[in-house]
Order: structure tokens, then C-alpha cells, then sequence
């Protein structure tokens, strides 16, 4: 066949390359932007064939490595201790570990002015919403206090982000509640329960830590954006149903968490409603409400809806101190014990029947709390043009929430809602946190008497106004519009959540979630590609009404790694393509199909299944006259066809750099040799 | 920016641009192949610029469509069916459901006498071969031979492979006695073991004729040949270390499957070795691998190993008949019944404690003989160029069984060893089948009498001879010289299934093999594009020397759909290239980076978390004043971003369909507005 010379060394590696060329090509460093676009516009187009290369050769450690380096540390953590003395090395080492002593050094005055304004702001939305969350998980109130002191003083010495704030969050109170309450009743043996809390949380810090030091961080990523959306939208309605038994004054009520125990709790329990009660707290939750609005619809109001739950907290007080004699049914919080955490460390549990249930829900309360907190801080990141590791904060809250299991508190992350106002009321490093802890301890040391008789029914109101923010229905509407499987997955979490329990529904809705990926890669796409006349491109024909077909060539793209889960399908589909096709020819009396060309420019993979396709689609297409050609094989695609010496079996003419150099040189040969 | 005219409607769907183009393009019909090579070679390049279109518009019924016809019917079965009359149709449909319609009205005495030869040969093959697969699967030996015959006349019917020899096979027997003994011993309650066999059986055909039904063929790919050929071996291993209980003549044996409890059976019974066996067996174990590897190393002298078994059985029961009062120690097959298959419909078994055992012991078994049934006869179709329909094959291979199960048979499928006899021995059609279970017939009715002295170390030399084919470390050692990952996978099926067991060194493979699909997905390649100079071509810079950067541009390809899974990942990597590629400009006195291409042609689809990703990305860049641009999305990908509105946001400049007019097209806006 009329090959080209240069064909020769056709398989070369790019050492064998750089030999054969004597003069290496001048790199970009001679030559300008405009000089190097015009000498390519000015270039004539030939029908020269380019040699497709193996990339350059490595040992089988050193792909390992490099594949690990890439699994482990895509960021490349070290890449700032490169080239640096080692006192240096040192400083940012302490750096590192520690991002105080990042910014410490330049700490202001004026820093902290922003960040004791941003800290108080944060505290009175934190102590309101400590108090009620830790209700949310069937924890005693003061637990949710604790948990606002100790962890967010261990997070503003490790943490990174600059907004995060950190505490009790809803939905990982919501899942612990949960899953204890379903085993051990807190009303029937408070310290079993307790002991329980600190140990999920203790373990939910151990597997935080070590998803970040074992820097499997992207295990979170597992739980994808339309997963959270269905479930958070779950938990906020289950959640806020719950909250009827405070807000309706019911006494009886279910611990389970389904829709419809909780619904019957509800309606089967109407002689218990407190009509005082329900006025109250209806009241408080529509002013809550339109605190959160008038906060929504103008942001620079932040500071209304920042300040309402205290606000309500101090009122509903006052209320119920006024009127006790009047309206003995409304329940308030009792007693809260003064001072500070007391250890817990000799309450963690670790043998026993209850020991797998702490471990469950450690690892689930603590993966969720972990997304929640991540997602946060890259988001306030995202708005501040500063980057968050990841593994780095996992770490953070994994070493704080150990840290909070042995000083009385229970899961902690940064919170979605507190960051929000954190950020706008403009704190500016994590000192906010600090000044928050402080605020924190002063309520723990001397204004706990003052709950008494904060009424139960204000803790209600201010979880439902906090969860009714996590219903993102116009998520879920563009999830519908833009992709309907990610909307199939947000859905099967949502009812997952609603009807079965939380961690099967966050299953089911993760299991959704990678049957889509296997879906893709079961039934990849292939088209038929056509060539744009006039250039070398080559662009699908359904698509580009103005690509025509080349005759006597099917030029096929697939569009996806050739693996053991599609390769039978590949088989059967390409063997179609070229049964319509010769069926369309035949039809329409057109000359023969002579030549396939396989772009394999999106197979970005290929294992040996995915190989063997290829070897006896060449052996079948080969009984038919019919030749196979590749074009354009990535470099690890290319390495295996060459390790399993298919590569020799297509020879010299059949693998090309680019379709349009397959079509052009094939072609010519044919002309030459009619 | 000075762009082109036809740039104004960049984003047209192909029927707009078609009534924008006046002269639509003549299309391949008026050219011949030289023709439109050498207007391509003659064409001067320019910096044209073309359109990047959306696919042409549907609906979501129309795309759920088109996605179900290639998740179910990706080989079009209607096809046949198209443009015929109605009576051609029913012929079709008949044809289409029971192959036999295809070949008998051509069927020849010329074929029938090939078949007539093949057909005996399977059948000496298959008689020794269904006594000692019954023993394996710890069943009655004439289960095995009652097996040989009615499922090979069924098959011959339905069924479209014509090399496919049907009958019980070793993986099947041995996967379905382990998982039954482990719960029900066959010597303690028989009645109970042959009704859950006979049960699990046709649990087995539901299964497998469902999964055709369904046209869910592709289940069956998820067992990749990695799997498989470690599962053989370690089964392999398994069996073969088992039925040294027949060839040492121990009589108290475990039941269990694992490696370690057979080990310890063996040598914690050498006081029940007895010397004859040994010595007899070992015997005729040398005896049968001796014709093995001669049939294997001479493929024309198959019937050398085709007819050894039938030989070794004639010879081994006549000397024990001769020796029977010298070596009273050899135990023998004894009583078998003579007649035809009994009904076994009422020993089904659909309700009490064990229907899931039966069940899952159905599935398991049901979908390992599918495997096997099913690669086995695409192997023979493909060697004489046919096609086997996977989910047609399906159906019948499940029916055979559904049938079986009521005719005191159990699983059976395609024989790997019996196929390759039947195909060397020159059958042409399933009338071999038919012919061996004529053999059979003869068998059951006439000669029953004649195994009484057989012995049991024979049966044990048999299925040692068998199995040990099916370790094909070769394979083992291409796997890991070409695919690291898939060694992997085998090897973990191997260890699996000798140290743990069958249906969880399955699991643990399948699962294995999924695992390296999402960890492709998960830590997705990213490389850095030059240009091959006087070329539009883009590759790859460390894989090909001679292609150079492009000054002020940094040209990234993403090699694989951005899914909820990587688009953290993608987000922070690609961050990073730009951060090293700005690195080593500033190092190197270099001119500062001006523009980021992401070349997407092998981002072949893309979920809500992959286009915020790529929306934050240019947000992110575009307050570093760095512009990102998208270079060949290609049809989902681009329908996505249109749907969710980041279309706009990019604008006209910022999609382009070739990396190469991105850089013209970008450098000459520059050079306008410098």
C-alpha cells in the first residue's frame, strides 16, 4: 500500500521519537502568540500522516505511584514545601496543621472588630438553636450549649475556612435522634442514651479524622447534590412534623421517624392538643418566618432574622413568666445545670450490646455532618476566592467532634444557616467562632437560670423556620429540567427518607446514583461521524446537518470506555452500524462499504475484555473484507492494545492520529492501487 | 472581539441552521471517493469558524425512548421484520421463537450424517461426564443422565447455537451441591435435598429465561472474563481437591467447600486410604490427561480425549469386575434405575424454610450456567461466522431448565468441553443434540444394569481431568501483564471462592470490577494539550515530543464524563494545572496565561454536579481575568448546558467545536484588541 515513508516507525515511544527527528521542534518559547496562529493559518493542509505514539515508557511501580498520587493527593499538598530551607519547611508545616498560625501573625485590630461584631451575631442565633437541636436529637438542651463551646474553640485553632460556623446542626441531630431513639429511649435510661450520643460522636470524629489523614475525602463526594436535595427535603418535612408535638403541646408521641407513625401520632393524640399552646407557638413561628423572609428578600437585613430567635426566646419567656397562673399548660425547658462542660471521656462505651448501633450512627451522623460542613465552607470559599482542602477540614472536625465526645457534646459541624449569617455580618477569620465560645461560656456560667421558663413550644418554631430552609424545591425543578436520572435519585431519597428510614433512603438514593454511572458505561453512545467539507473535521452526522458521509467509509465514535460491562453491547452495536449501513447502500444502490474507522478519542479506557472486542471485531470485519482502523487511542489505550500485541495485528495501516489523516491516507492508497 | 459573521448564531439547532444555509451541502451521492479526498488536500485552511450545535430537539418521551430501545433492544431483534407481508411476518415470528423452522426446511442427509457422528461422540462424552457432575452437585448418578436427555431435545428446538452440546456441567453442579449441602445433607434427607435441587433448578430457568424475556441480557456482563477465569481456577482447585475423597477411597469427608475443612478431611482421614483406589485411580487420572494433552497438542485427533472417559469407565468397571473378590475395598456406583425420566413437578418446592436457599442456589447457579451457555456458543458462532442472539439464547436455555426441573432433571447449559468436541467432531446443527440424547435414551432404557460395577475413583479421575482445563493461568498472566486491576479482579475471585465461598468470592469480584469502573470515573485523566506544528492537530504534550504549548493558552482535556463523583475532584486538579502551569510561566520569564481551553470531546456526559462545577470554574477564572473556554461539547453534554442556562453565561466566544479555532479564533480577537 502506498504508505508514507515517515509511516515506518509508526509505533514509536517518544524516545525512539525524539531520535528519528534530529532537529527537536523550537517549543513555544520562541515564538508569539499572532506568529505561532498565522504559521499554522498560513500552513498548507497535506495528506501527511502523523505517528501515533505509546506514551513514554514506565515501570509498573511507577504507574502505581503515580495512579496512588493521583487517588490520594490531587491537590499535591507538598507542592508548597518544594525548594524551601528547612526552618521554612517548619514554619509551614506548623502552617499546615495549624492555619492559626496562618493568620495570626497578621491579625488586626480591625480583623477583630469584624469578628467580634460577626462572633456576638452568630451567638445569639447559636444558643437558641444549641438548645433546640440537642431537643432534636432527644438530647438534654444543655448538651447543644456544650457542643457551641468546646468544638468551635478546637476548629478556630485547626479549621481552615474563615466563615464556617461551627455547631449542633439540624440534620445530623435529626439522624442521631433517630437512630437511637428507635433502640434506647431517653425517657426510660438517660444515661445509656447519653452514653450512646458521646460514643456515635466520638466515632463520628475517629471516621471523619481518618477520611481525611487516609485522604479518602472523595468518599463524600459519593453523596451528590441531587441526593442531598431529596434527602434534606425529607428530613426538613419529617422533621417539622415532629415539631407538632411541641407546638400543638402533644404529650404522647411516636420516637419513630416515618411519615406515617409520625402523622398518626399526630391525629391520634387530638384530645392532648393545648389550644394556649398552639396559639403561641403559631404566633412565634409566623413572626420567625417572616424574620427569614424579609432576611431572604433583602440581604443586607440579614441581622432581622439573625437576631429573631433570641428575640422570640427572650419574649416567650417573658410571656410565660407573666402568664404562668393564667396558662399552666404550656411546657418550658425546667431547670438547665450552671457551669461548664463537665468530661465525658468516661462515658464513651465501647463493648456491650449497643456498641455496632453507636458505630452506625457515628459513621452515618458523621458523613453527613461532614458533607454538610464541606459543602459549606467551599461554598463561603467559592465567595471569597480562597481554597478549603478538604482533607484538611475533615480532619479538623474529626479531631474537634473526638475532641467534643469527651467534654459532654454531641455531633458538630459548620452549620449552613450560622455560616450564612457569619458571612454577611462580615467576620472575616475563624476568631468569630472564638468570640461565639465566649459568648457561649458567659450564658453557660451565669444566664442559665434565666430558660426556666422558656417554653418548649419557641424551641419548635425555631426548628421548623430552620429546616423549611433546607426544602430547595427550585433544585429540585432544575434537577427535573437538566438531568431526569439526577432527579430520579433526589426523588428516590426523598421518598426514602420520608418512608423507609434515613440510612436506607440515603442508600437507596446513593445506589441510584451509581447505577447511572454503570448505566452510562453499560449502554455508552456511539454516532456516526461525517466529515464538515472543506476542514478536516469529522463531527457526528445527526447532529452537524452540513457533515456529509465519506464513501465506501463508516467512521464510528464511541463515547466511552470499552470495559467488560458494554463490550458485548460495542460488539453487537458496531456490527449493526454496518448492517444499516451496507442495508442503506445496497438500497440505494451505492458502492460498497470498504473501511471502518473507530474514533477512539472518548474511549478513555480500555480493559481486556475491551480488547478482546476489538481483536475479534478486526477477525470478523477482516472474513467480510471489511478493514478496522483506530483512530486517535489515548496513551493508556494505546499501551494495552501494544501489551496484549493486538497493536501488531492491525499493522502499520491501522491506527491513525486523526480521521481525517485514516480517510485521507486510505483513500490514496486505494487510488494508487485501484 | 472580532468575530466572525457566522458566529451570530452559534448555538442553532440543526433546523435552524439549515434554513440558514441555503445551499445545503450536495452530500457524498454526487462525489466519488478520490473526488473528495483531494478537495479536502487542496482546501486552503483558514480561521473559519464553525458552529457548535445542539442535537436536534425531543422530547423527554421521545429521548426515554430512544434510551430504553438501546438499554433493551440495542441489536434491533424487529429488524427482520420490517417492510415484509403479513404471512412472510408469521414465518419470521416462528422462526424468530423456534430456530428449528430456520434450518430444518434446508436440512440435508448430507448434514444429518455429520450430525449422526457428532452426535455419538458428545454422547460418549456426556455418559460418564452426567454420572460424575451428578456425584459433584452430591445428586443420585442417574440425575445426571436423566439430565443428558431432555434437556438437549428441548434445546434442540428452541435453541440457535449449532455447536452448543447441552447437558450438566461441572461449574454449575459444583456451585449447586456446595451451596444445598451446606444447609441439607443428600445422605441424611434425600427427598428433601432432590426436591430443593429440582426447586433450585427451576428457580435457575425462571431466572435465566426472565433475564431474556426482559432482554436484561447484559446482567450476565457484569461476570467480566477477569472474574471467570479466577472463579474457574479456584473452583477448579476446589473440585479437583474434593475428589480425592473418590480417588483415595476416604469415606468420612466434609461437605463444606472451602479450601482449609477439605485439606484437613483429606489428611485427618489417612487412615481410610486405601491402596487399590489409589492406585487404580491414579491410574486412570494419568490415563485421561495423557489423551488430553494429546488431543490438545493434535486438535484432529479429538476423539482421542472425546472417547477416553466412556473407554476409562468400560475398562475400570470390567476390571473390577474381574478383581472384585481380590480388592473388596473399591466402591462401586451400585443399583442404578433403568427407564426413562420420572415426572418431578410435585417435588417442587414453593413454600417452608428453605425456598430462599433454593432461590438464591437458582439464581447463583442459574446465572454461572448462563455465562458459560452463553460465551460458549458465541465462541463456536464466532468461529463459523454467525450470530448468536444473547437473550434469545436466554430463553431457551432457561425453558431447557424450566423443563428440566419437571422431568427429574437439574441445571444444565452449554458445556464448554462437550461443545468443542461436538464442533470438532463437525456438527452442523442442534440436531446433534438430539442425537446424543437418542444415545442416552438408549442408555437409560437398555443399559443401567452395565455401571453396577463401575467405580467411583473413575468418576473422581473424570471430573479432575475436566476441571483442571478450566485453570487457565495464561490467561491469568495476560491479565496481569496488559490490566493490573483486572488481575485483580481475578485474583480476587480466586481467593474468594477457595477461602470464603462461592457466592461471596463472586460478590467480592463483581464488586471489584465495579469498584475500578467508578474509581475511572472517580480520578478521571486530565492532560495538557500542544499543538503538532503546521497541523490543527492537539495532543497530548507528554506523549507526543513534538507537539508544542501555545503561548498565553493552557489547553486542558478531560478525559471522562463529569459526574457528581469527580467533579470535586476536576474542580481542585484542574485548578491545580492552572496554578503549576502559571508557576512555571513566572519561573521562566514567560508571558502570563490568558486563556484556559477545556477540551470536553471525551466528556461524553455530564449530571448537574459536573455543570456547576464548570460554571464555578468560570466564575473562578473570571475573577483571576483568565477566560475559559469549552472546545467540542459533544451532543448531551451540550443540550445539559443549555438547559441549565450556562450556555449564556459563556456567550458566543466561549464554545468553540475545535480546539484549533478556539486558538485562532481567540488569538485574532487579541490581535484586533490588543
Amino acid at each position: 500500500m502506498g504508505m508514507n515513508s515517515n509511516r515506518v516507525e509508526h509505533f514509536s515511544s517518544p524516545e525512539a521519537q525524539a531520535q528519528a527527528q534530529a532537529p527537536a521542534p523550537a517549543g513555544p518559547e520562541s515564538t508569539d502568540v499572532s506568529v505561532t496562529v498565522s504559521a499554522n493559518a498560513m500552513q498548507m493542509p497535506s495528506l501527511e500522516v502523523h505517528r501515533v505514539c505509546l506514551p513514554p515508557p514506565r515501570t509498573t511501580v511507577q504507574k502505581l505511584r503515580q495512579r496512588l498520587s493521583e487517588i490520594f493527593f490531587p491537590d499535591d499538598p507538598l507542592h508548597r514545601f518544594k525548594d524551601q530551607t528547612w526552618f521554612r519547611k517548619l514554619v509551614l508545616g506548623l502552617q499546615f496543621f495549624f492555619p492559626v498560625f496562618q493568620w495570626a501573625p497578621n491579625y488586626s485590630l480591625k480583623l477583630l472588630k469584624s469578628d467580634v461584631v460577626s462572633g456576638l451575631t452568630i451567638a445569639s442565633l447559636a444558643i437558641p438553636q444549641g438548645i433546640s437541636y440537642a431537643k432534636l436529637a432527644n438530647l438534654p438542651p444543655i448538651i447543644g450549649l456544650y457542643s457551641s463551646f468546646v468544638p468551635p474553640l478546637i476548629y478556630s485553632v485547626l479549621g481552615s475556612s474563615r466563615h464556617l460556623a461551627v455547631g449542633p446542626v439540624s440534620i445530623a441531630s435529626l439522624v442521631m435522634g433517630t437512630m437511637l431513639s428507635e433502640t434506647v429511649s431517653y425517657t426510660e435510661e438517660p444515661i445509656l442514651y447519653l452514653k450512646l450520643a458521646f460514643t456515635a460522636t466520638f466515632f463520628a470524629g475517629v471516621f471523619q479524622a481518618s477520611l481525611g489523614f487516609l485522604r479518602l475525602g472523595f468518599v463524600i463526594d459519593f453523596l451528590s447534590k441531587a441526593t442531598l436535595v431529596g434527602f434534606m427535603a425529607g428530613a426538613a418535612v419529617i422533621v417539622s412534623l415532629q415539631q407538632l408535638k411541641g407546638l400543638l403541646g402533644i404529650v404522647h408521641f411516636t420516637s419513630k421517624m416515618q411519615l406515617i407513625p409520625v402523622l398518626s401520632s399526630v391525629f391520634h393524640h387530638m384530645d392532648e392538643w393545648s389550644w394556649q399552646t398552639i396559639v403561641m407557638g403559631v404566633g412565634f413561628l409566623v413572626f420567625l418566618l417572616a424574620t427569614r423572609q424579609i432576611s431572604l428578600r433583602k440581604p443586607r437585613l440579614f441581622w432581622v432574622s439573625a437576631a429573631a430567635p433570641l428575640a422570640s426566646v427572650v419574649l416567650s419567656t417573658l410571656l410565660v413568666v407573666c402568664l404562668k397562673s393564667k396558662v399552666p399548660g404550656i411546657k418550658t425547658i425546667g431547670h438547665l445545670p450552671k457551669g461548664l462542660n463537665p468530661p465525658s471521656s468516661n462515658m464513651l462505651y465501647f463493648s456491650g450490646p449497643h456498641l455496632a448501633l453507636a458505630i452506625k450512627t457515628g459513621i452515618i451522623t458523621g458523613i453527613l455532618s461532614l458533607t454538610e460542613g464541606i459543602a459549606v465552607g467551599r461554598t463561603f470559599a467559592a465567595l471569597k476566592n480562597y481554597q478549603v482542602d478538604g482533607n484538611k477540614e475533615m480532619m479538623a472536625i474529626g479531631l474537634m467532634n473526638m475532641a467534643g465526645s469527651c467534654s459532654s457534646c454531641y455531633v458538630t459541624t459548620g452549620s449552613f444557616s450560622r455560616s450564612a449569617v457569619n458571612y454577611n455580618a462580615g467576620a472575616q477569620t475563624v476568631v468569630s467562632n472564638a468570640i461565639m465560645a465566649a459568648s457561649v461560656l458567659v450564658t453557660l456560667l451565669f444566664l442559665m437560670p434565666l430558660f426556666y421558663y422558656t417554653p418548649n413550644l419557641i424551641l419548635a418554631a425555631i426548628i421548623i423556620t430552620a429546616v423549611i430552609g433546607l426544602i430547595d424545591y427550585q433544585a429540585a425543578i432544575k434537577l427535573w429540567k437538566v438531568d431526569k436520572l439526577d432527579f430520579l435519585a433526589c426523588l428516590c431519597s426523598f421518598l426514602g427518607v420520608l418512608f423507609i428510614s434515613v440510612p436506607l433512603g440515603l442508600a437507596i438514593a446513593v445506589g441510584v446514583s451509581v447505577f447511572k454511572i454503570l448505566l452510562h458505561v453499560t449502554r455508552p453512545n456511539t454516532v456516526v461521524l461525517g466529515n464538515i467539507p472543506g476542514t478536516q473535521i469529522y463531527q457526528n452526522l445527526s447532529r452537524y446537518r452540513d457533515a456529509v458521509r465519506v464513501p465506501a467509509f463508516l467512521i464510528l465514535a464511541v463515547e466511552a470506555p470499552i470495559y467488560f460491562a458494554n463490550s458485548t453491547y460495542l460488539h453487537e452495536r458496531i456490527l449493526r452500524w454496518i448492517r444499516e449501513e451496507e442495508e442503506w447502500l445496497a438500497s440505494n444502490n451505492r458502492s460498497n462499504m470498504k473501511c471502518v474507522i473507530l474514533d477512539m478519542t472518548a474511549v478513555t479506557a480500555i480493559d481486556t475484555s475491551g480488547i478482546d472486542t476489538i481483536n475479534e471485531l478486526r477477525k470478523m470485519l477482516d472474513k467480510r473484507s471489511l478493514k478496522l482502523v483506530l483512530a486517535n487511542p489515548v496513551g493508556s489505550v494505546m499501551e494495552k492494545l501494544h501489551q496484549s500485541n493486538i497493536l501488531e495485528s492491525f499493522g502499520l495501516e491501522g491506527v491513525y492520529l486523526t480521521v481525517g489523516e485514516a480517510v485521507g491516507d486510505i483513500s490514496s492508497a486505494w487510488k494508487a492501487q485501484p
